[in-house]
């Protein structure tokens, strides 16, 4: 379908450097093995020193990482975790599979993010957990929303899939809360390769665990007669709680953990391109009242998406007319989860969160990658406008 | 650890070509997507060509591909599934996950894999399903027991984790069973950058459900007003013998997939090269009744791993001297699941499987990869010599 665009919205956020590409190069020819190795290492201690936290573990994606992050909660289908309805499914349905019970939380209307007033009344004496989620790149209310978690004796997890570097007050985005997800995937602001994400967590007794679930439950022996006595490496099973935990093989390999441990340097320049684009775009569509976007002009927004909110029901004829008249490929993100069928069947198919509904069934999202032209940006501002002048 | 051996058990199983390398290049410079794109496609087209069968995905490890089988499975608790206890760990617990029950099948001694007799003393009217483990690379006695599968109306699955390109009687592994699973870690003798699996289902149901519970349950809409609404597609929970079937994120990126793609054209290239180097190691060893092999010289074996059974309780020393003396790190490979803590904490800590102890407890794995160079196989060969002449 994207050959039929002049601009798509494309499945990929970020192109390689030289450097980058011939690393993994370099990895395929001569590394001794393609997993489980050294990157592994320095990709999880770059993100360490890039985010100031004491453990981070890669994963084989941002799902396998909220996985991990529901086993760690031990639900019981008694407790409650409050999750916006307004993210992608990846956000959910981990809790949802590992026994919790979702209720929705709605979204502050002019962020698009929830905050410490629409969790705040979700909370019942059975919640458990809090999942925020920093939408399209922007850091939530972090400091109000842990007070909140604080208050009530919640595990607080940040969703960062889409607000790697973000940060508050110096503070960055996945350092606020007990743990939180970070994603890799084709179309973030920075790609292990197509797959992959962070899991970081603060509890040392977690962060013991977290290798084990990862991989397939190898744990080392303390002491070996021999190397290989009584076999390479032990396979055990982790009690939490006085719960035994699965594991799982959410390993990432080599080459994506070291194309991870140098993009990382990337990311705030990556940032400041997004933003300042994104500013520029917004500013100069500053005298269409149609279109209302959420204009942060600092670090507490990346930009990994650019969406706007579109008045008077216009929604579907403008996103139509710039497919149609100007071959630009704008899509709708965030469908409600619980309007999907997968929640309904579940049981979770309402939810009293009228800004996320308006939201949703008005909102445009453009595309909006570190690939784009100059030009590319100049004619999809010029197509907007003369697009809203017509309708 | 490895730095101090001459010759050290790689992780690692073979290299790749220049091509191979150009094609991650050019996929990381130019691709429009890192996952979900082309490359997917003509990895599951050219695996379904290689094996000669209808449906293929690409999972981001065989492990993933066995969770799934085991979803397939709809397993409840009074379900058992009999599964070697002599593999790695991701052949079994994929099942205990899923609720069923597993009870542990023996080798046959000589071949190192089950068989139809061993298999057919562990059936019982609750027996739901049988995993074969083509273990070390070589293909199991299928068409037997296929027949007393059928004959008790069970499910068959492959673990063709080793096992890539071998055949029997022309028929190809992973073509026998109902479903089966490949790997493509980084120590098998081809590798999707050192994580990545596929799985191989018969059932037309099935491989209409597998791309959702791969995908975080996506599916397209049948029909769309736009191409965005109501979304740009639907999240759902695929229905199999009235169970919910709950979804996961086992996607594979780009990259990989292409790399896939490209060296499944020489897999039986690398599985010659491995296979005659074994038969000559084996043979020049043939005086040395302190080893016994399994000598198998044609495509039924491809030599995954070269590992040997030691006499007279000899096997410790002998590592021992060839670690010690020579620099040769051979290791003991799969440990009888039943005696690892996880499946003894799951009440799976017996088996009545006497092969399996006695092999394991007396067996090595030599080094033994794609890469190594004729002078490294001269050299281990007259250390092994060396070592079995003075123990």
């Amino acid at each position: 379908m994207n050959k039929s665009f002049k601009i798509p919205f494309k499945g990929r956020g970020h192109s390689y450097s030289q450097e980058e590409i011939d690393l993994v190069s370099e990895i395929m020819r001569d590394s001794d093995t393609l997993t489980q190795g050294k990157y592994l290492k320095l990709f999880e201690q770059k993100y360490k020193d890039f985010l100031g936290v004491d453990y981070t573990f890669a994963m084989s994606s941002a799902t396998s990482a909220l996985e991990i992050a529901a086993q760690l909660l031990c639900l019981s289908d008694k407790d409650e975790v409050i999750i916006p309805s307004h993210t992608y499914t990846s956000t959910a349905y981990p809790f949802v599979k590992k026994g919790g019970k979702v209720v929705w939380a709605d979204i502050d209307f002019e962020s698009r993010v929830v905050n410490a007033e629409t969790i705040k009344s979700k909370i019942t004496n059975k919640t458990k957990a809090v999942v925020v989620v920093h939408l399209y790149g922007y850091l939530a209310d972090m400091p109000e929303i842990m007070q909140l978690c604080a208050d009530n004796n919640l595990v607080l997890i940040e969703d960062c899939a889409q607000s790697l570097g973000t940060s508050l007050d110096g503070k960055r985005a996945g350092t606020f809360g007990d743990m939180s997800i970070f994603s890799h995937h084709s179309q973030k602001n920075i790609s292990t390769l197509g797959e992959g994400g962070v899991l970081v967590v603060k509890n040392p007794e977690h962060a013991q665990i977290v290798p084990m679930l990862r991989h397939n439950g190898h744990i080392g022996y303390q002491d070996q007669e021999h190397y290989w006595k009584p076999a390479m490496s032990n396979v055990d099973f982790p009690k939490l709680n006085g719960i035994y935990i699965e594991p799982n093989n959410y390993c990432l390999g080599e080459p994506q953990c070291a194309v991870g441990s140098m993009i990382i340097d990337r990311v705030d320049e990556v940032n400041l391109l997004k933003r300042s684009r994104a500013i520029q775009f917004i500013d100069h569509l500053s005298q269409f009242e149609q279109l209302v976007f959420h204009r942060v002009d600092n670090e507490r927004h990346n930009y990994q998406h650019l969406v706007a909110f579109v008045q008077n029901d216009k929604r579907d004829q403008f996103i139509n007319k710039l497919f149609i008249d100007k071959g630009i490929q704008c899509v709708v993100q965030y469908y409600p989860l619980h309007r999907y069928p997968y929640y309904e069947k579940h049981g979770l198919g309402t939810a009293d969160c009228p800004n996320t509904e308006l939201f949703f069934d008005n909102m445009v999202s453009f595309p909006f990658y570190e690939t784009m032209r100059d030009s590319e940006i100049d004619y999809m501002l010029e197509s907007v406008i003369s697009v809203l002048k017509s309708i």
